[in-house]
C-alpha cells in the first residue's frame, strides 16, 4: 500500500519538542510549521484561489459538515472531488464534521450539546458567526443529540434532520477527496465534569477507530490521509490517555501503519491551552504531524510551536478581518477608526502583501464605509499573509536556530487584545 | 496649452456612422468602440483593479456624486488623485454628479425631479439600487431641486443638504482627477413635456458654458479632457439644438477649442434610443469621441455604434451579476435554475475568462446559494469580460469591414430579455 503522506523533521528547537519538518501529501508539500486558513464552503471567504495562492497560502482547509449539506458530497464527487470543484490544486483538508455538530447546537445554549457557551470559554474559531445570522431558529433549538453510534443534528439551514456515524463522516470525507481527513470525533466542553470527559473520551477513541478500520478498508487509505482527533479536556491523565491510545491505534500492523497524523481537539480555555498542548505531545509518537485543531493568534501560534504542533486552522484571521480588524506587528487595529481618515500610509510599511503594496488605510477605510466587497478582500488578504508568514518566519527561526529571539523580539512588540 | 485627449479614427463602417478609433488620454490609449464598466465608489464592486485589467477593460468610470459624499474629493486629492487612491493606472472617467442627483431624488417618487419612475422607461443604469437598500427614508423625502445656477440635493447617506452648480461638479471632478470628466447637466425624463424639456435644455446648456469656462480656466485642463452632455428627450429639434449648441460651444478659439468630446445623456425608452442617438450624431462634430451614458446590453451597443456612438458605460453587467444573472451567446441565464446544480460546466464553453477558465456552473451555483463573495467576484468577471469582449469584437468586425455579417450573427443568437 503506498503511503498518502510522509512526514519528515528537519530541525528541533533545542531542549523543546518544537520543530520544522516537510509533509508530502499527493498535492504536494507543506513545509511545517504551517498556518491552514480556511475555505469553510470550498472558497476562503472573499478570495479567488490564486489569490490564496500568491499569499503563500501552502494548505486550506473545508468544512465536511457545510458541504454535506450544501452542495452535498455526492455532487462533489461527481464534479471531480473537492480540488478540482473549488480550483484548488495544492494540499487540502477536511475536518470531520464533529466540531460543526456540536458547536452549532453549543450555539443555541442547548444542554444537550457539551460546549459551553462562546463568551466564557476561547471556543476554536472553526466556526462561522454568519451561519447563525437571519437564520429563524427558537431559543430552544436542539440540533444534537449524542448517542453512543453517532450524532443526530438538525441542519442549520433548513432544520432537516441527520445522522452522523464515523462511518459517515469518513465517507463524506472521501467523496469530498481530500488529501489529510480527520477522525469523527466528541469535542467537548472544558467545563464538563471528569465523569463526562471520560465517558465522552471512551466514545471519542471508540469513534476514532470505527473511522480508522473504515478508512483503511477502502482504496481512498491510499491518497487521503487519516488524522486521529486527541481530546480529554482540561485534564491531564485523561488527555495523555487519549494521545496514548490514538498514538497506538493500528500501529504495529505495519509500516505507516495506524493514524498518518493527530489532531488535537477541544475547546480550550487560553491558560489551559499550553498544558493541554504539552500533555499531549509528550505522548504522541514524535514522527507523526499534529495539529491543533481551530487555533491561530499570534501568541497561541508561538506557544503551539514550541510545543511540537505542526499545523493551525482557524477562521479568526478571516472573520476578524470581514469586520475591519487588522493585523499589525504592534497587535491589531481597526481601520474603521477614525484616526485612519486620512491616513495614507498601508496597514503595514513593510508588509508584502497586495493590500498594503497597493492601498492606504484611507482607501480601505472608504471602502468599509461604503460596505463595498473590495473592504473584505484586501483585508482578508492582509490578515491571512500576516499570519501565514508570521508561521513562515518562525519556522525560518526553528531552521537558523533562533526561535526564542524571534518569539521575544515579536511578543514584546505585538500587543494581543 | 497641451491637449489633455487625443482621438483618431481608424476606420468607418461604409454608409453609416459608426467608427473605430484610438483616444489618447494622460494615463494610455483606448481603442473604440470601447465598453466602460463603472467603478461607482472607486472600486468595481467585488474586483481588484488587477482583476479588472486582466478582463480586458481599458478604461473605468467612477461616480462624483458617490465620492464627493464619501470619502469626499477633498480626501482624494490629498491621497493623490483617484488613479492613486484606488490603484488604477489606466484611463479613468468620473461623471458630472448630475444624474444620481436627480436619480436619488426620481427614486422615492419625487415630481421635484424630472426622471419618471424606473419602471416606466428604461433609465441609463448608472446608479446603483443598493444605494438604496435598507436606508430609512420616508416615501416623501425629496431630495433633488432644480434652482437655475444649480440643484439642492441631499444626501442620500445622511440626508444631509448640498448644493451643486456646474463649477462646483468640476472642481470636485479636478479634486478627483480623471482622465476625462463631463460637464454638469440636467437630466430630464422622455415624459416631459416639449415645454420643459426645453426649459431644462436651456438650462443644461447655459451650465455646459459655465462648466467649459471653469475648466478651461483652470491647469487641470491641460491633463483632463471635458465632455459636453446633449440632452434634449425624445424631441429631434431639441436633441439637434443640443448637438449643435454643444458642439460649437467654445469651439473655434483655436485647434482643439471646445469640448473635448461629448456623452449623449438622458432616460431613454427603448425605441427612441437609436432615433435619439442618430440625431445627435448626425450633428455632432465627426472628429471627437461621443459617449453614450449608462448603456450597455448587447442589442444596444450594435444600436449604437453603428450609429456613430464610440464609448459606452454601465452598471447592468455588474449588477445582474450579482443576482446570478450571467451573459451567454444565447441570451442572459440564471446560474441559480435547479437545471444547473449539477452542471459540470462552464458558464460558456469558449469563454476566455477567468470564472469559465476554472469553474463550473455546479460550483458558481453553490457559492450563490452559500452567500459566499466569491459567487459575486466570479459572476461580474464573467459579465463584464462578455461585454468588453463584444465590444472589442464589435471593434474588429468594423476594421475588418465585416461589422454587419457580426452583427447578424451575433443578434441571430442572442435573444435579449
Amino acid at each position: 500500500m503506498r503511503k498518502p503522506l510522509n512526514f519528515k523533521i528537519e530541525k528541533e528547537i533545542p531542549g523543546k519538542m518544537g520543530r520544522a519538518g516537510v509533509l508530502t501529501t499527493k498535492h504536494g508539500v507543506i513545509k511545517t510549521p504551517a498556518f491552514v486558513p480556511v475555505s469553510t464552503k470550498a472558497t476562503l471567504k472573499s478570495l479567488t484561489p490564486d489569490q490564496l495562492e500568491s499569499i503563500g497560502a501552502q494548505v486550506t482547509l473545508a468544512n465536511t459538515y457545510h458541504l454535506y449539506l450544501q452542495p452535498g458530497d455526492e455532487l462533489v464527487a461527481k464534479a471531480g472531488g473537492l480540488h478540482k470543484f473549488m480550483n484548488w490544486q495544492k494540499p487540502l483538508m477536511t475536518d470531520s464534521g464533529g466540531f460543526q455538530v456540536f458547536s452549532l447546537g453549543a450555539a443555541f445554549g442547548s444542554n444537550v450539546s457539551k460546549i459551553a457557551k462562546r463568551d466564557e470559554v476561547q471556543l476554536p474559531a472553526t466556526f462561522e458567526q454568519e451561519d447563525l445570522k437571519g437564520r429563524n431558529i427558537s431559543e430552544n433549538f436542539k440540533p444534537a443529540k449524542i448517542d453512543e453510534n453517532g450524532v443526530m443534528f438538525r441542519s442549520h439551514i433548513d432544520g432537516s434532520a441527520h445522522y452522523f456515524t464515523p462511518q459517515k463522516s469518513i465517507e463524506i470525507q472521501h467523496n469530498l477527496g481530500a488529501d489529510i481527513i480527520f477522525a469523527f470525533d466528541e469535542c467537548t466542553s472544558p467545563q464538563e465534569s471528569d465523569h463526562y470527559q471520560g465517558r465522552a473520551l471512551d466514545r471519542t477513541h471508540r469513534w476514532a477507530k470505527e473511522s480508522l478500520d473504515y478508512h483503511q478498508s477502502k482504496e481512498n487509505s491510499e491518497r487521503q490521509a487519516l488524522f486521529g482527533i486527541v481530546q480529554g479536556g482540561r485534564n491531564e491523565k485523561l488527555r495523555k490517555e487519549s494521545a496514548k491510545v490514538l498514538g497506538e491505534m493500528g500501529a504495529g500492523s505495519g509500516p505507516g501503519s495506524g493514524f498518518d497524523g493527530f489532531g488535537i481537539g477541544g475547546s480550550f480555555e487560553k491558560e489551559d491551552m499550553s498544558s493541554a498542548v504539552e500533555w499531549v505531545n509528550s505522548v504522541l509518537p514524535e514522527e507523526k504531524p499534529r495539529h491543533l485543531l481551530g487555533i491561530g493568534e499570534p501568541e497561541d501560534l508561538f506557544m503551539a510551536i514550541e510545543r511540537g504542533c505542526d499545523l493551525f486552522d482557524c477562521v479568526a484571521p478571516t472573520r476578524i478581518a470581514r469586520n475591519g480588524s487588522l493585523y499589525t506587528k504592534e497587535g491589531k487595529i481597526n481601520i474603521i477608526n477614525a484616526k485612519f481618515k486620512e491616513d495614507f500610509s498601508p496597514i503595514e510599511n513593510d508588509c508584502d502583501c497586495y493590500a498594503c503594496q497597493n492601498y492606504t488605510k484611507a482607501y480601505i477605510q472608504h471602502l468599509f464605509k461604503a460596505g463595498e466587497i473590495l473592504a473584505n478582500t484586501l483585508a482578508t488578504i492582509h490578515n491571512v499573509r500576516f499570519i501565514v508568514r508570521l508561521v513562515d518566519n518562525i519556522r525560518e527561526s526553528i531552521i537558523n536556530d533562533s526561535f526564542e529571539n524571534f518569539k521575544n523580539e515579536f511578543l514584546t512588540r505585538y500587543k494581543a487584545n
